[in-house]
């Protein structure tokens, strides 16, 4: 193995610069060089690329986003799209190639070495948390704690006004951030797609709660769930309290990673590399129990993670 | 002098905390007992108070938000309201009150003095930033820096999809924190009510920057000039970048006070409870020049801020 | 089960709230009362205590420190100490004891259960996560979190004045922090009381590097390993910078709590109530492969918990 | 003019990144070239040049430190460094100097106009804050900041243990750094400079607050005033707590800017750049009162800026 590439694909996730400069750095102390392909597949089909030395990726893994900027690519999805990439990565000689993403982006991996024996190693970069059999996604740790900064200060303003915030959170199909941000902040309340929400319960219940003397009302709802107006409609006049409503958007997506994040992707960029040297490929590297696994990833893609529904009991309990 | 009265009215702002510890400390170290009222003028008419001694305002200073809670009270704005809160204030005793709020609260104290020449004192805590004769409110500081924090985080995601965010802050009149906030970003530009927009242009001169090598775009927006949805249907599809919106809401609220907000309302207190003490009052407490000044209440509420445009011009240029 | 006592004990440690929330919420639902003691076994001694209700355990949770306050108590390790304290737990009637700390703390725990029966259950909550059978102790991730940001600062100016920062963080025992942070802050080197320092060698390296082109180098120390101040003598005037120290020291146990230790402290607090109600005790609550597990307090307490060494590989390869 | 000179000098500042950032822009939308030079005086005496277009201060105004780098440089105080500096500076064209530093970088500006005529023009950036004639210098509100989040940090700690914190932040001549975020802190005493130090009385006043149920203290020092330790000496075993000392050193000087520093870093560049450009030299950008003024250098370099010490006497009231 010569040379190796490199993409960030799909949503950014803070960490995906530090498994760059993990992949880059791993790769070149061992004699390998390392391109790279900005916009991701996009950019591999329009051959945007960047040799990475050693030195380009010094101060970056402090950085949200990526260096090596991302984007969806609808073209790659056809057969035609990944005959233009493949004769782009074979043209620049790359003998493997290290994806950073989520879903899809792991998808299109597994699609490239399937069709054409081109060896590759997928890393789980996506605050959603919903990719199987790794236990964290690169940004998820920093997307909660942004999340959980934030609401915090809606806390402040809520006391003082005995307010009730709705705060929408990212989450298409997976209510991970939202409970998980639900239980950090001590939420009253959490709406989540894997859970019915019944109304009238919840609204008597945070009415209840009102009565024993709270002064504030956080619910925590993931966009996939419902949208917070439609939250918002259902409780109002309904809870003893005015509500207002945060959609807190794109800020859960930016931001310096935390040192979870630097710490599990320089980890999995460091073990890309490593599996690759010794000959493994088709696979995803996977946080297991606190150890770096390497799963294949048809396995890796064969169902989303289920959400632990041990977290939602215990977040009705404590709030 | 015997016994003041303390509360907080109108939107919350992050200092009043720090204000309220310094006009207890300032008055009980001199001998006077200092009573608050919770709710604002709602807490006044409706006789809830709180005994605040030394001791109950330690530990409240980095809080955001306020321990006195606030609210906007209709009531108080007619007279039958004002009679109720005055008969309350005598009944408690209060030789004088002292009011932190914005434009509102301030107006409310004014007539408290007029209609009942109870002795009053106002400090300026608004993240507007739009009252007369003071420099800066409480609470601006802060929220200046929640929004760049915020908007910094947008900027990673920005760059890394090559995209336009358009962020919707605060300021129903004034463009103050979409400026100030616009120009510590380095925005690309700052939607305000103070200047009239004229959109092709503003497309124009953005899509020139791209074409130039820019890989992100902010642009601030003041509520009060425009949503950010009306300016996002203007120009997108003419900037040569996807745009994304984000409203930062209550958030811009919220969250601990900075150094500045914690010292400029210690000052604030201690300068209200002085000025009280040295038979001073229908004033407000104003920062001028870096120095406390007493500003005559009429004054202070005989017309709005006006904006330093040369800020704008600036912001043009360095974008 | 009727009551059950909760201390807070040893060096405190961000998220120790959150345990006591969790403790007490969870309690109360099950219709158990709970009562805190203060300072530790010092307060069970004192009998210093304090009944602890659902509402008194509102807004702590963002808190750093601990509401119960701790110490380190030297009459507790006689066996005279506490004997006086387990007169006063059960005068108390008090039915179980739920212990947060350290290892100092948990085997003060589990003298009490094995001296007087007492059913116990630990927590592991310090900043040094040398605790044996749990992945993380409650307080680490903050604390790593807050040496990151620090250490970030240092990069600023060591980039400015292409400086050397030699950092001290905490670690008697174990180069637990400094190994993690140096992986997160990308340091050039991380001295550790696990491996024996070879000065030359070090020199050698970072010199290498700087003639290669960087222009900053941070190097982190474990306390328990070497001084700063013995650090730089030996590596000042060979390595092509100027040399600076910087002790972080005891900001490195404050803070508010970042969603992780939030999350694991409330699942910690409500696992530990959990296993007293269905008849676990003389155990330790551990995070095992993202599970809670119900540690023997023996087993927990038989060694300290080595340091996964191929972390220590890694940071040299990426730096 | 057709091309001005820009450094940075001295100590390094949070914010001097916006100042380099509005200078070159401001220039350049005026059609003049700006040459940076490395590492202050020195550099320009080494002719370590770099042309700064547009482009090459994008994304910097967010990061601490200085692109340009900074030194101090002994050579530049001899009449023999400044001719070479000067053959220099001539040699590659430059019309006009901007300076960005303290006192010491400042005096090197005047004495170039002095004995060279050659235009200069300063900007104060220094977290000393001590230079006349302007209100603030660029990087103390991030100064400030910094210490009152690291020293709340210790806020938690303290209380948990009922500690006092002896913490010594920058500041040779100046006690401003400690008595600002001594207020901000609400820290039990400040020790500075223009102050002598009672340490008996201290001790009572301290002890007397313990008694009255305070359970942590916080004790800021100047560096210039004493160091941390000998205030711990002089207080230990005299104020009813344990004390343990924080020296906060260099973190001080780091981070990104706050608003504050980004915009007042902003305006001082885009003025220094118009001043020029309307024949105005050997003046310093000051903030006066709110506003951009024009100070001979001589003038800003006659005296240190003293310290207002109503503060002082505001700060042991509110403590």
């Amino acid at each position: 193995m010569k040379r190796i590439g490199v993409i960030t694909s799909g949503g950014d996730a803070p960490g995906m610069n530090a498994a760059i400069r993990a992949v880059v750095r791993t790769a070149r102390m061992r004699g390998i060089d390392v391109i790279g392909f900005y916009h991701g597949y996009s950019g591999i089909i329009d051959n945007e690329i960047v040799e990475l030395t050693y030195k380009d990726v010094g101060g970056i893994m402090e950085r949200g986003g990526t260096i090596l900027r991302s984007s969806r690519c609808e073209e790659f999805k056809t057969t035609h799209g990944r005959e233009l990439a493949m004769k782009n990565l074979r043209e620049n000689g790359i003998d493997a190639l290290v994806v950073i993403g989520g879903e899809g982006s792991l998808t299109g991996a597994m699609l490239l070495e399937e069709e054409f024996n081109l060896p590759v190693v997928g890393i789980p970069a996506t605050i959603d948390n919903d990719i199987n059999a790794t236990d964290m996604c690169i940004g998820v740790d920093t997307c909660l704690n942004t999340v959980v900064e934030a609401t915090q200060k809606l806390k402040d303003t809520a006391s003082s006004h005995e307010r009730a915030f709705i705060v929408e959170v990212m989450g298409r199909k997976s209510g991970y951030i939202a409970l998980m941000s639900g239980i950090a902040i001590g939420a009253e309340a959490v709406v989540i797609p894997e859970v019915p929400v019944d109304y009238g319960a919840l609204a008597d219940r945070i009415l209840e709660a009102r009565k024993r003397g709270k002064i504030n009302c956080i619910i925590m709802v993931a966009e996939g769930a419902a949208s917070a107006y439609t939250v918002a409609r259902h409780l109002e006049h309904r809870i003893g309290y005015e509500t207002r409503i945060t959609i807190l958007g794109h800020i859960q997506r930016g931001g310096s990673p935390t040192a979870f994040d630097r710490i599990l992707a320089s980890r999995m960029g460091y073990e890309a590399v490593s599996a690759l040297l010794s000959g493994k490929h088709n696979i995803m590297i996977g946080l297991q129990r606190g150890k770096m696994a390497h799963v294949p990833l048809e396995e890796a893609l064969s169902k989303k993670k289920p959400l632990d529904m041990s977290y939602y009991e215990m977040s009705l309990l404590l709030s």
